[in-house]
Order: structure tokens, then C-alpha cells, then sequence
């Protein structure tokens, strides 16, 4: 798609630092990583979000960002990684070309997340309900 | 595994608020959300880690977090939903069972992460490389 970068970067319009390829996805850092080794994955189609993407093509970034975690944490020496995906722009998906990012994580570094409070009485039972019954599958 | 929750979860010794089951993966709320509607899903059998678990396993748990993600954009009218998976203690996996988080999202909802920063010269070739040299696949 003409606007987005990480067709942009596809079409080689835009450098990367590439991590993996195959036939179907690209692997490359993020240039500004959240760590170093910060890695984005992304189809080789434009595919603007997850409810737009194949079970099939999701499964293949899945078992790539399988493997690249694992030689993250061989190669950079890291104990762990963390792996997640922002869908549509409420969630802070910043391009609209779906993809994931994996971070490389040490013991200690202070990753955080929002804070966490539990549900009150009743609301976990509502809630429930109002995603289960939405569930085609 | 005995001493493991979420294997408490699925023996029904810990009770939890479903939100989707099939054969192969149970989807329930965490007891302390990032936002109302936080979803886990685990894998019915005891695996560890993302080094553990098959590609099919891991493709299964990602299909099903495409239709629960679909699922909470329409039961609780959210605008998009993050979805993300620690992978080994160094990187928060609290429960040594493998699992996916899907927390709904609103614009503008103050979910926030590392601070990012850009590499220095040089750095990215250098990092690239540590993680592209070892990926097998």
C-alpha cells in the first residue's frame, strides 16, 4: 500500500535491518527498540489488521516469531522475551499493517504494564458473558 | 502439573470465569485485569513455555485469540485489544504454563511500555546479526 512504511520497507523503499525472511514474512528491528534486539514481524501482503489476516498467515507469524525468539536468546544472551501485537489504533497500533513485535527481556528490567486491580463483586461474571457469547468458533 | 494454577484452573480445583473452551485451549478472565475483559488462554496440557509447545498448538492458541479479540470489540464495544505473551521469568511469566493475554483497548487508555530509544551507529548491523545467525528455519 502506497503510505505504509512497512510496505515501503517491502518494497525496499525504506531500509531495514532484516532479521528473517521467507516467502511470506519479514523479520527486522524496530529502530527504536523497547530493547536491544527489538524485533518487528510482518507479512509480505499488506494486511491491515488481525481481523483482516488468515488463520493460516497468522499461524506462520507465530511460528517465526518462535524461532526468532528463540535465536534472540541464544545470540543476545537474554533470558526471555515478550511478544505482542496492538490491534487496530485504539490499541496503539501505529501502522496499520498488522505485525508483532518481540522484545528481548533480562531479569529485572523493568518492563511495565498497566496497574492491575481486581474485578469487584459480579462484574467478572458480566464481563465474561458480554465476550463469550460473541464467539463464533 | 501439581503446584501449577492454571493446571489448577483446568482440573477444576481453582475456579475461573470462562470465556471460550474447545479441545485443545481454555480462555478465561484474569483475576486481575489491565482492563475489563483481560482474557488468558493456556493450552488444556501442561506446556511450559513457547520453546515447548508445538507450531500447531501455539497456531491454535493464536486462532483463538483472533476470535476472542472479535469477540470483545463487539460484546464490550472496544475499540481494539492488545495481545501479548511473556515468555520465561526474566520476562514476567509469572505461571509456568504457556498463555496468551488479550486485553481490550480504548483510545486513549494510558496503556503504556518501555520508554523507547533509537540505536546508536552501528548497533543495529551488530544486534541483526546476533539474532539472524541463529535461526534455524
Amino acid at each position: 500500500m502506497e503510505d505504509c512504511i512497512f510496505c515501503k520497507i517491502l518494497n525496499k523503499r525504506i531500509n531495514c535491518h532484516k532479521v528473517y525472511e521467507n516467502d511470506s514474512v519479514l523479520a527486522f528491528l524496530d529502530v527504536l527498540p523497547m530493547s536491544p534486539g527489538h524485533t518487528i514481524i510482518i507479512p509480505k501482503e499488506h494486511i491491515a489488521d488481525v481481523e483482516s489476516i488468515s488463520d493460516a498467515q497468522l499461524a506462520e507469524m507465530t511460528r517465526v516469531f518462535k524461532l526468532i525468539g528463540k535465536a534472540m536468546m541464544k545470540g543476545l544472551e537474554v533470558e526471555g522475551y515478550s511478544v505482542f501485537l496492538d490491534n487496530k489504533s485504539a490499541a496503539n497500533q501505529h501502522v496499520p499493517h498488522v505485525h508483532f513485535h518481540i522484545v528481548p527481556r533480562k531479569e529485572g528490567d523493568g518492563f511495565e504494564r498497566w496497574a492491575q486491580s481486581a474485578y469487584e463483586v459480579g462484574e467478572a461474571e458480566f464481563i465474561t458473558t458480554k465476550i463469550s457469547r460473541e464467539i463464533d468458533g
